[in-house]
Order: C-alpha cells, then structure tokens, then sequence
C-alpha cells in the first residue's frame, strides 16, 4: 500500500465527514481510541451548557428540566448500538460498580446454583469484582479459567457466565450468540462486558438472546474520561433481579423519603446515588454523534484499516496476536513483541499515540470515526521505519528495552 | 430587623467578598444550597480546560499528567474541612456506593457482631443502602429506631452506629463526639454521614475519634449536581478495612494487570473504577474556594442567617423544627405546615428557592460563601407577607393546598 492508496481509500471512504466532529491534536496519530476516545467537538459546547445554563442559571430546578430521567435518556441513546429496547439499558456509575450489581443479583436469582465462570486473563476489573461479588453470596464461588477450558467448565453449579467480548489485549472476539447458548445450554446466565466491543463492532444482544451486558463508555463512544457506564438487563429479567446496592435514586419512589426500599420498576432499580450530571452531559452529546451511522461501513473500514497496519506489522517482522478473521476480532491490532514498550514509546516520539499492556503488547486502537487511511499507514510507515533501524534489529537493544 | 440593619451586617461581612465568585442568576434569592450548591464562577473554566485541553489535546497522556492521582488530590482538599488527615480521605463514586463499601467492611470487621444501627428518618439512601449491605453478610441485620432509643440500641451485637450528623429535614445535629463515644463505649465502630454538614459546619473527625465518615460534595462544597462523593476512614482502621466492591483502581498495582485482586494501601483501595474527570474538575476547583475560609466567621454568618428567616418565620406563625441552639443545627432552616407544599410554590413564583420535603416541611438553605443578611431578610419578608394574606390564612386554603 502507497500513500496514494490510502488517499484514494479516503476519498471513496463514507464515514470521512465524521472526522471533522472531533477535535484532534495537530501532529498526533491518535491510535488509542480503544482507551479513551477523542473529543467530540460538541462536548464543550455541551458543558458549557450544563454548567452555566443548567446548574448555574436553572439550578435545583434543572432537575425537574430533564436531569431527573438522563439516565434513562442516556440508555435510551445507547440501546441501538447493543441491540436493545430503550427500557433496558441505564446509564450511571462505573463498568465496576454495574458488573458487582449484576454479578451478585445473578447469583441471587440463581439461587440453587453457586458459581461464577469467567475467563484467565480477562479484563481485571471483571475478575476482581467477581471475586469481590461472590464474597457477599454465601457459599458462591468464582472459577477462572483458561479460553478453552472455557466450555467444559460450564456445569450444573454455574449461575452466571462472565465474559468480555473483544479482548482489551489481543482484540480477540467471542461469539456472542453462540456463548450465551451456550451459557443458556447448561442453565446459566450469560453477563457481557462489552467495554472494547461497543462502538467498535455491531452488536445485537436481543437476537444473541443475552441476559445481561454492562460496557464502558469512554473508549470507542468517546463520552470523556472515567464517564459513567452503562447496564443492559434483558426485559424478561427486569422483575427478577435486584440490585444488591439499593440506592435512593433505584427507590420506586425517592422523593417520597421512606425508610424502607423498594424497587423501581425497570431499569430505574439499578440506580444507587446521583449520577454526575456534567458526566452525563459530555457523553449525551457524544452518543448524538453515533445518529444516522452506517454500521457496515463502519465494520468494513475498521477492517481496512486493521488491514493496513497488518500489512506494516509483518513487513516489519512484529508478530500479530489479533485476529485474521474481522468477524472474530474487535476494532484495535495488538503485536506482541519483548521490546514492546521501547516501541510505544517510540511510537509515541514519532506523534503515534497508542499503548503497552504489560507485560510485552503494542496496542493499537482503530477508530474508523475519527481516523483516515493515510493516518493509519503513516502511522505502519513509523512503524517499520523504527523496527527497521540498526539499533532496533540488535538483540541487546531489545533486552535492553524490554520490561521485565 | 429592617433592610437596613441587613445591609449593616452585610457591610462588617467578612464573608462578603465570597458571593463575586459564584455565578447566581438576577431575580433569585436561592435558599436550596443545601440540596444543590451555586455555580463557582471557575467551574466553566476548569471544565473548559479539562475537556479541550487535557481531553482533547493531550488525550490518553493526561492520565499520567494528573488525572490518576485526582481521587487523592480531592480527598486531601476535602480533609481539613472535617478535620482529617490528607491520606485519610478519597473522592469518587456517590455517597450511596461509599456508605455501601463503609458498611459491609464494618460488618466484616466485627465478625462476632452483626447488628447496624441507624436512626428511623435518617436520609433515606442510608437506610436504603444499610438494608442492601447487612444482606450481603451472613445473619447481618439492620436495627432502624427513634433518635431518643438510640442509645438504648446499642448492645454487644452492635458492629457500627451509622447516623447523619445534620438531618437533611429538621436540620438537627448530633453530637460528634458524643455520638462517636457512645458507639466505642459499646464496642462498635461509627460511621458518619456528613452530607449536610460539611462545608456547613465545622467538624473535626480527629478529635471525635471518628471511624469512617462519607459526605456529599454537590452541597455546601458547591461540586456541581451529582458530583463525586468522599469517604474517610480513620488511619488507624486502614489496613484492616477492605472494601467489597474490589474494582480495579483500587488495586495495588492497576496497570500491572493481574487477575487476583490484591488491594492497595491506604484510601486507595477504596476506590472501584475510572472517575469521571469532568465532575472531578469541577469539583476540584470548587474546593480551592475554601483555602483561607475563617470557619468561625462562617458559622457566626450562618447563625445570623438562621435568626433573620426564624424571625420572619416566628412573625408569620410558623412552627420552625430546626434547634434554636446554632450548635445543635447545621446550615438550613425548616418550618413544618401542612400547606407547606404551596408555601414552597409561591416562594418559588417570588423568586425565593427552597425546597419542600415531604409531607409538610418548608426548607431554606442558608449558605453563607454567597448569600447576603439582605438576601435573606427579603426572602423572609416575601415568606411574611405570602402567609399574611388573607387567602393563607383562609383554612379551607390551607387544606386545598396542603399534599396528603
């Protein structure tokens, strides 16, 4: 691939005019969408709105002028892009948080059966809080293991199955309707994280039949940093499950100020305090941005554009630990290398922004929204050029750079 | 007391200076600070940066330019306000997930007793939250009584004694140190809701010997709406704690990407996930307006706030349910009515916001960082002059706008 083809993949390329939307560094190849997404041009304008309008301005009345319901509306936003009705989907806290409420309310439900399944090596949070989670249910357990163990570790005592659906190392993607049968098969729930799986590849969690998905919103839906999460529980368990962390602003009635709880009705049950509303703000307009978007052309760009840094990747001899197949991947290509480090920061010398993930990967996330072709194969081009340098193919430089 | 004996407090006003920095709209006389605090004119502008500058521009690098260290930063600008160390208090998450952690670390550390104590018409996410958290460890219960058999409550089974020092409705205040006595005395552990007193009172969780403490930042602290929540916990309990919701940035080492938890030292491994940084810069520059607050010149201006509504109140024949003692109250004043529904409304058509709580209580925040003793006397005269008209006094009124 030239220049020129990259330029004339751009010219040809349908989701071109979204660039223009975010607000991007000059000299900088941003390739870490998948960790925090870029700025959507429309959040400061957004922000300015909530605080001086909103919360200066209307103050304490804003909440009876739309805050009340942005949860709601937020998951209401976010239910197209995962498959899902408008009702099943919230927003509000952190991936975290809504993996513990999920985890604990499944194995409540599942009351004759006690043990959690998730992968080795998934993300940490989601093995972290399950093991936090299965510490406030007694007698449950948490099994990990390996990715091919997976399937047999399924058994008559498992409650829930936890995976996350694009690893955040590799990219690698599960089948999400052939998992969640499986779950279903041996009589389990099926929890998705969808954190490296939203925005990125298309989703359909009503026809994969999921009972319940929570996923991040800063990565590849660009809400802004550390901005709150969302929950989807499918309606047919919406009566069902519980939130064991029992907030106020889950209560059926908040402003009625009773000692006891009870239970919204809905996704309203799966609140516990207030959510922040600048938070809020800045992802409601970036989740607008996602209004009237080609998913296929998302997908096949995605894959044009993993595609090009593949092709550089094996020109410079680095070895690809994603996917060949784009069905069976998500939108970022990860090379696993010993000086994986020195080369980030290389990268990163040279205005190419992705990440390490310890102990040896180069990640590179793909953001068909805000990337073009020829930023992504000058981004391959640094990429050779640094591998190929006499000090980079000597052996002792690459122990010398590699983290141990 | 006359506007002009207002406007001669509001000259020899130490506080004065305080109101330029705080944008509040023309016409308004807002006594709901307590519920939602003012816009600090250097929000816009922290907000603005925090998007376009460390979003938008320097993108993933802010995460090592600040952003990881704000949950600390925040909480050690939150500790003098309730007289705590810098590393004894963290910021994120919401007041109802921090009482949630609190109290479930409580109930596991006192592994022989399983009884939580709390006071009937507490804030009801306390109470909300207690229930959710005692069912997440076996044979925990939840022991709701009266303020005056509270004492009485505690016995040997008592693991921790969760009160909110300034009631959100009557305004009444515990007794810190007192309170906290009397939850050691019995062998348990005390936990303090601050929600309605911090940046309200002076507090001193050192000298009342305080075990934890969580407390609501969009208050008096002027966060912004939903801002993050802080939790305290004395040094002395630090290692001993561990918190439930074992999410990844509590970990001791998050990047390091390990899949058992292992959680770090100190306030941080309170903390479960990512932090929204916007609420946080918002936040953050919120509190930098406390730096060199006289807090007894705050308290004395609150008394003499609290005087001028209790007077016109008195005048106007309301029953006030705040202590006329400034030390057994906080920052707000409440008049219960059974029309005090339509009270708050035409408050409100006069430009005077407070709130009502329901069933019949009328409550005005006096905020003294931007209210005026004019301010205050106006709101007072409007709230004279509504309860003087003929139609007010006409019972039949009353009872058509009284909520049922």
């Amino acid at each position: 691939m030239t220049r020129e083809d990259a330029r004339a993949l751009d010219a040809a390329d349908p989701i071109a005019p979204f660039r223009d939307r975010f607000a991007l560094p000059d000299g900088v190849i941003y390739l870490d969408g998948n960790s925090l997404g870029a700025l959507p041009r429309s959040v400061p304008v957004a922000l300015a709105d909530a605080a001086q309008r909103q919360w200066g301005t209307r103050l304490i009345r804003s909440w009876n002028e739309g805050w009340i319901d942005v949860p709601q509306r937020l998951g209401a936003k976010i239910a197209p892009l995962i498959g899902a009705a408008a009702d099943e989907v919230i927003v509000g806290d952190t991936t975290s948080t809504h993996l513990f409420k999920a985890i604990v309310a499944a194995l409540r439900h599942h009351s004759g059966r006690r043990t959690v399944v998730s992968e080795a090596g998934n993300f940490p949070t989601d093995l972290h809080i399950a093991e936090g989670a299965v510490a406030c249910v007694p007698g449950a357990r948490l099994k990990v293991v390996e990715r091919a163990a997976l399937a047999d570790a399924l058994d008559d005592d498992t409650a829930l199955l936890l995976l996350t659906h694009v690893h955040y190392k590799t990219s690698e993607r599960f089948d999400l309707a052939g998992w969640t049968a499986r779950a279903h098969a041996a009589g389990a729930l099926m929890l998705w994280d969808f954190s490296h799986s939203v925005g990125a590849v298309r989703l359909d969690v009503t026809a994969a039949e999921a009972d319940m998905a929570v996923g991040c919103t800063y990565k590849f839906l660009n809400g802004g940093p550390g901005a709150p999460a969302f929950l989807y529980v499918a309606r047919r368990h919406q009566a069902a499950l519980a939130n064991p962390i029992s907030g106020w602003m889950g209560h059926a009635e908040p402003f009625a100020f009773q000692d006891g709880y009870r239970p919204a009705d809905g996704m309203k049950r799966w609140l516990v305090g207030t959510p922040s509303i600048l938070a809020m703000a800045s992802l409601e307009v970036a989740l607008d941005l996602w209004t009237g978007i080609d998913e296929d052309a998302l997908a096949t760009k995605s894959a044009a554009l993993f595609a090009i840094l593949a092709q550089a990747g094996a020109a410079a001899g680095l070895s690809c630990v994603s996917p060949a197949d784009p069905a069976a991947r998500g939108s970022h290509i990860s090379f696993r290398a010993p000086y994986a480090y020195a080369l980030t920061q290389a990268l990163i010398a040279r205005g190419v922004i992705g990440d390490f993930r310890d102990p040896d990967i180069l990640r590179l996330g793909l953001t068909p929204l805000y990337l073009s072709h020829e930023d992504v194969w000058q981004a391959g081009e640094h990429l050779r050029a640094i591998v190929a340098t006499e000090e980079w193919r000597d052996p002792a430089f690459s122990t010398r750079n590699a983290v141990t």
